[in-house]
């Protein structure tokens, strides 16, 4: 079955793009958790950065240089940003779809949340 | 002046590589944030994702593909882990030499904290 992002990449899902070409797409994340929070996409369905083979790595490197140019445009480069790729479940990944996380627009708390203490 | 990673790199100030190469070192976060935080730097000294040139990132690439074989080596993978990039201020980037987190070993929380309010 096509995961959210494959539907929202061929158009099934309305989503707010931002960018959009053969190999990167952008739009922005239905539940914000800053007033900046944007998803950099690859067309190509990878499930996880642990199943990107070397081949697929050139396209990794442009999703960032796409969310370099999408903090600039968002008008948040200045101030800064985070950006955050989760792989699985302890990453807290929810879409098995390879997606960046382009978050900013105010302070960030910390990297992997306060709530949850280690085992 | 030189950041602490150049110096790191450079070999003036001891770190626990797990990676080397002419372009990417790796090394262990001396403040972990959970059981494996490792930090993916270039040796290129560039100060934020921001800063990256179009020529820079097939490096950029290069750091997630040795993000990608330092989990698995060190257990992560399977289970999952996180991957960030701070850029600036409100990123919470706090040296200003390019670098990526790999955070894992744990169920991690949320990817901007909750103890920060949006303005």
């Amino acid at each position: 079955m096509a995961s959210i992002f494959e539907m929202i990449i061929a158009g099934e899902i309305p989503a707010e793009f931002i960018h959009r070409d053969k190999e990167v797409v952008a739009f922005r994340d239905i539940n914000p958790v800053a007033p900046v929070h944007v998803l950099v996409v690859p067309t190509k369905p990878i499930p996880t950065i642990d199943d990107v083979t070397d081949a697929d790595i050139p396209v990794v490197g442009r999703m960032y240089a796409v969310a370099r140019d999408i903090a600039r445009s968002e008008g948040v480069a200045e101030q800064g940003y985070r950006l955050v790729m989760n792989c699985r479940d302890h990453g807290g990944q929810e879409v098995p779809h390879l997606h960046l996380h382009l978050i900013g627009g105010r302070q960030l708390g910390p990297m992997v949340g306060s709530c949850v203490d280690p085992d």
